[in-house]
């Protein structure tokens, strides 16, 4: 019988039963763990000596102002805000006590517990006798008024570690007058100064409309964001990365390097890699970067090239001799020239009843296998194929989304959770926190909030108008995909494979930012 | 359309009718892999000083001496040799060069390149002028005389590194009279003084066959085997571990740690993990005793327990109030009871003609996430469950084979080497070579060689007597289970989760040497 284990978290012992321990402090640490724990986080200068609070100008929304602005009527047009230092006196008043709540919001990313310590370090160093509440799994937390009160010794064995367990996630919303009024009453009993939703983009999108509902009810619970997802789809030009990217990045492309090597040493499989990430493709361009792969197909670009193959089916003859190829944009031809011809032909021929080609969300990796075998099997009927073809299937998830947060992710993580607690002490509400210049020393590092309002457009969903965060997608003109572009034919036949080995947390490499965010901040060549 | 990749190493170009350029001359490296390459590997302390070579008694053989004596005429009974630091002389000329071959064999493990060049760098060292050819493609290399002649520029880039790339590695066996005749025909033609062979149990009876037929036909060509195999069940009092091993079960455990770190912040996923391996568990039972899962199934205790149920079904009524199962030995019934009550009963009544239980190499994850949904949903119907259960499934193989060797099997595979090409220039053949004392630091490792004979036994095998070296299985007597199996019942219930994180090269946890090599050692408590 081959070898298994079975692994879960919370409720093993309650299906069966009997109650969990819970918590890390009855947990044993490995080495690594536990010298993780003590790891020095640097912080930007910024916030380590005396600064201000500068606002920027009024500010607009990502598209449909108006809309935004009558979705958001007490909160629309307000200014980011960045800290600067000062050779003056500390901006804040440091005998405010505060009262501040944390949650985690939907899937797990690497240095979620980071932003949770640094909230509550600023707090032990800027506002003593502050108090910090840990809603518990997710906004369900706040609705239902389950916390936890942070202390030193609960925060400690967290720190710099993965997962969400400190206080645990959950994918509730709080979307209805009933579940906002829930909310309120949570943070009138706990008397909130504060709340900070660390999210992704619906989740920061909710953190906005609960600093809308809490400002027009006159309560005074502020409410900031933190930018979190592995998939790098919420970011823009104040908020350079989402947390937890960086990491699962680098575990993906461990993983994905020690197979390129496996391939190398025997040629026997032709290995097939399939990333967690729903509609954006960041995580596998950044991988693709880190370890040349022969082939990467990247969603966006497949998209691009069949919105163009809808355009000229519908309006153009295709001829047998390929001349309305011409008709395709540079990237699209050479993307539909590297194709196999099975899945050529699939994008030609197969389309739903509204004459679109037909996506669905599968096993990409088996099905390019045995497209794969089936045009071989073809090819060897001709005689034009002599080989022997071997597909192996890999799909790499599960273990990125809570390993243990890079040094970036932990110092980024760090910052963002500093930077909200400065917020909140400011009375700031309704901004995102936001870190930048990352490509410099920490020490350079910039800190401020971005209005939430900023980054929204309004969508028609069930006959309504919803406020949204729009995801980032991967850009076909950005610095990431131009330099994946560029070198991809070569990477197809030479084998430039690298193995990015495993996350180094001292000495070669520790330091190392993902390829995404120093192409798209212009540090390296595109 | 989910992101994917496409990965092969060395014919994904020739498939298509490119040809590739190969090799790591051509290759860029990350900063880690870069980092490895510089490493400076120490040596036992008797490598480095003047030492004598000191033959212990004749040995016999693992079973069967007189089947083995008649298989090895000219090797049964000759002595294993240890080296033994000296005032003296060195033991040997410094003047002879030496042509020396060398094979990798079967699966990937990581550390064969330091194997080969811990034997170039011996020569280099202690025999100048020596030649090392590199035999490409496994032992088919040897019987086609396909060969590359290794040089200081040509090997560089592989110290430390993962994979078998440098010389690629191959399954075939020298088997038939022919083949030996062309390996004979290969020695003569490049005048070789030796060949060793790295590779696991079959491979390593291989070498000793060879090294019998070169000895029976008065050929200068000794043969020197090393152990190699991730699965960790080529080993004996005098070749404590198999490289590799180390490595992939490290690589494993971080995405096991994850994964449990994962289940720990949502609950709402049961991980089922299988492992790569064949017959033996030490690969599973590693993990267990790194990371602390819920449940883990050692296949030599599932077969302990078979074989238990098959001796109580043939002989002993199966009463239902279970009075059946003091028949059991503690370790079975404590298994046994473990199991999940649809495994119980497939044990009890599925059997084969025989009346055996029907054991198959199945996708045991999927399956056992198969009998749990069945089980829980007949318990919903009973009213007895009213949870919410998903499995996820988890494969991890082909990611640990090639990793970046650790710093143990780094210096591990090094002093192998080393102590290869020593027993080589002493005239040594048919021995393993066999490196010692592994818990204490590096200096103080014992370096030796086995005789091969003495692992051996006979078996019967399509009519004819066949040597082999067993296999070495989980003991279930042994300290490593014994270890695990005093914890398991703890685990299971109060999710006792470690995370080993990834493999460090600097720093807290990166010459931490595996459990199972620890307790086999005596050096941690059972």
């Amino acid at each position: 019988m081959a070898p298994s284990f079975v692994i879960n978290g919370g409720d093993f012992a309650a299906a069966i039963g009997k109650t969990s321990s819970g918590g890390r402090a009855s947990s044993v640490y490995s080495e690594v763990q536990t010298s993780r724990i003590d790891y020095a986080l640097p912080l930007p200068s910024v916030l380590t000596g005396p600064f201000k609070i500068v606002d920027g100008p009024a500010s607009s929304a990502a598209g449909n102002p108006d809309g935004i602005a009558s979705l958001f009527p007490n909160l629309f047009g307000q200014p980011s805000t960045m800290l600067m230092p000062t050779d003056g006196e500390h901006a804040l008043d440091s005998g405010r006590k505060l009262k501040i709540g944390v949650v985690l919001s939907g899937g797990q990313a690497p240095g979620g517990h980071n932003v949770i310590s640094g909230i509550f370090d600023y707090l032990q160093a800027h506002a003593k006798g502050s108090t910090v509440y840990g809603f518990r799994g997710g906004p369900a937390g706040i609705m239902k008024c389950k916390y936890v009160e942070l202390t030193p010794d609960y925060i400690r064995p967290y720190r710099n570690q993965g997962g969400f367990d400190m206080i645990c996630s959950g994918r509730d919303k709080i979307e209805t007058p009933e579940q906002f009024k829930q909310a309120e009453e949570t943070a009138v009993k706990l008397d909130l100064d504060g709340l900070v939703v660390i999210g992704g983009d619906d989740s920061n999108t909710n953190a906005c409309l609960l600093a809308e509902n809490f400002r027009s009810k006159n309560l005074k619970a502020r409410v900031i964001g933190c930018p979190k997802t592995i998939d790098g789809d919420l970011k823009c030009k104040e908020v350079p990365t989402s947390f937890g990217f960086d990491t699962a990045c680098k575990i993906y492309a461990e993983m994905i390097g020690n197979v390129m090597i496996d391939a190398r040493s025997t040629g026997k499989y032709y290995h097939f890699v399939r990333l967690m990430g729903r509609a954006a493709s960041h995580i596998t361009l950044e991988c693709a970067l880190q370890t040349h792969p022969n082939i990467t197909i990247i969603g966006e670009e497949v998209q691009q090239l069949i919105a163009e193959l809808n355009e000229i089916l519908a309006h153009d003859v295709v001829d047998e001799a390929g001349l309305w190829k011409k008709k395709l944009a540079e990237q699209s031809l050479q993307l539909f020239e590297f194709l196999p011809q099975a899945i050529q032909e699939q994008l030609m021929l197969e389309r739903d009843p509204h004459g679109n080609v037909q996506v669905a969300k599968i096993e990409t990796e088996k099905m390019l296998i045995q497209m794969v075998e089936t045009e071989l099997e073809k090819r060897k009927l001709e005689g034009s194929y002599k080989g022997q073809f071997k597909g192996q299937s890999h799909f790499f998830g599960y273990e990125g989304r809570c390993g243990l947060p890079t040094n970036f992710d932990s110092m980024y993580c760090y910052a963002l959770g500093y930077a909200a607690a400065v917020l909140l002490h400011s009375g700031k509400t309704g901004l995102i926190s936001s870190v930048g210049n990352l490509g410099a020393p920490v020490s350079e590092w910039t800190v401020g909030g971005t209005a939430l309002t900023s980054l929204m457009d309004v969508e028609r969903r069930h006959g309504k108008n919803k406020p949204v965060i729009k995801k980032a997608m991967v850009e076909l003109e950005g610095a990431p995909f131009k330099k994946f572009a560029s070198m991809r034919e070569e990477w197809a036949l030479k084998n430039r494979y690298i193995s990015p080995g495993p996350i180094q947390f001292m000495g070669p490499g520790s330091d190392d930012v993902n390829h995404t965010l120093l192409l798209e901040l212009g540090l390296v060549a595109a």
